[in-house]
């Protein structure tokens, strides 16, 4: 079995890595090819044992995988699958990483050569590159999946076997969670869940650049408040894909109006003295929020 | 030399714990007076050595501390601050660790008993209580100083004694970095370093539950970016502290008014079929936000 990784980053550099770890995987004697534009993190991959080939996009193998998995940025990603899935043997199984379902999975939709099995897992960090790759990236981790499409469309037979590769790919890499969505669902989910959280830290950072005179002593005092809530915004990847979410629009909206709406009762608040009611539903809210099941902070 | 730390939870646990590791701080033989209503935290205070004695707020030796910190949540801060600074001796010194500060500089300056500086540690956890105070907590921290007020009014000598009085105390306690503001300053800067992005987790964590049908599903791929964008809210006392801050309403507003703009710049770009600007921006943006220095994340 050969597998191809298209883009050595956090992503695809981590799911290497974690392949790799699995004793089973192993005994599976699967070969991973690396490909990416960047020779340094062919380099890196190589030497890490992260993967048995390399190769340019431009000329990489292709019509030798059984598997190919999509882990560039949402752009690039768009960008290539097309092309990829044309050059992919007939039948073989084409999957991606990105934030976004329902763009990458009409594309995968409308190729007629390969099953395409679109999958979003939900980890991360701020940094990038090779470099950052970790093996336990994955562990733990819920993945998305999303109905297998391209030539499986209506053979059912075809559509299990896809959906069960993707999701022992994931498991074996440490994901634990599995979570079947429509497209469209899966972006409406991920728009609250990281999307609008992405695009609220790009404006923070942005508020705090754009607050003149203040803005030295608002650095000063930027502390591991400021450091978490602007995190995603250190991570272009996330908001990429949240511009290319459809729903995106008009979640931002509606949390601009929200953030007005609290300015509004805030003012209210201090004029009658009685800032009493905001504080309790901070309060409440702050029990909600630590009570929300969420990953740990991995060493 | 007696202090006394009203409040024992997070911050003032910290606080006491932090002193207490310091040689200096033992060769002093400075007794340290914990103040609380909770009396588990008095014990588990007193047990863990962080404080000397236990006191009930109505009943606490103030006339016996030469120094009161008052480390409690910004409303019960407000509250107590006056009674306290009467009942203090003539010429004691108060201070406090309020994320505002022009409220209680202003209260400070209202009383004719004791010195009142201002002062607030940028360093917190989304945790709460005595059991969750950690030694290291203020390693490395920056401190906001304010002008001393009070009775040392006009009078320089007063007034550098207790600046340097205040200031020494935390670093004693760990703080590396200091920055005296006047308190206007203080807050407009921290409305954008702390307190929007306070407000911003809030709204970001009611917009996830408000999600309707989506809201499980938002929850079961909420992972890391959820988890740090929305910490704040898990710690309502940042922003209990914000909505005191009179620079928040027109700080929010704007901001809910960028998010709105950054909407429709997403749809102009999806409608026009051309993202690139603004997939600069966020390119950009994140070179800026990974070259802030910032404080680590400590285990």
């Amino acid at each position: 079995v050969r597998i191809g990784i298209v883009g050595l980053g956090l992503i695809g550099g981590s799911l290497a890595l974690a392949l790799r770890r699995s004793s089973e995987f192993a005994k599976s004697r699967t070969a991973i090819i690396g490909i990416d534009f960047n020779r340094a993190s062919l380099v890196a991959a190589k030497k890490a044992g992260a993967i048995d080939e390399a190769a340019h996009p431009d000329s990489a193998p292709y019509a030798a995988c059984d598997l190919v998995l999509l882990c560039t940025p949402t752009p690039e990603l768009l960008k290539a699958l097309p092309a990829i899935a044309a050059a992919m043997h007939p039948g073989a199984l084409l999957t991606d990483v990105c934030g976004v379902k329902e763009l990458p999975c009409a594309l995968g939709a409308a190729q007629r050569n390969v099953v395409f099995a679109g999958a979003h897992p939900m980890a991360g960090t701020e940094q990038r590159g090779f470099s950052a790759a970790r093996a336990n990236l994955f562990d733990g981790a819920c993945v998305a999946l999303c109905p297998p499409t391209g030539i499986s469309q209506g053979n059912t037979a075809w559509e299990s076997a896809a959906k069960a590769t993707v999701r022992a790919l994931w498991a074996t890499a440490g994901a634990t969670r599995f979570l079947e969505l429509d497209p469209d669902e899966h972006d409406r989910a991920v728009a609250y869940a990281s999307h609008l959280p992405a695009l609220t830290a790009v404006t923070l950072f942005e508020a705090l650049e754009g607050a003149g005179a203040t803005a030295p002593n608002a650095r000063a005092l930027a502390a591991g408040g400021f450091r978490d809530t602007t995190r995603l915004a250190a991570d272009g990847t996330v908001g990429q894909a949240a511009v290319h979410n459809r729903f995106i629009p008009e979640a931002a909206r509606a949390l601009g109006e929200s953030l007005i709406a609290l300015a509004g009762q805030i003012e209210a608040g201090t004029l009658s003295n009685d800032l009493t009611p905001l504080a309790q539903r901070l309060e409440k809210l702050a029990d909600r929020r630590r009570a929300m099941p969420l990953p740990p902070v991995k060493a």
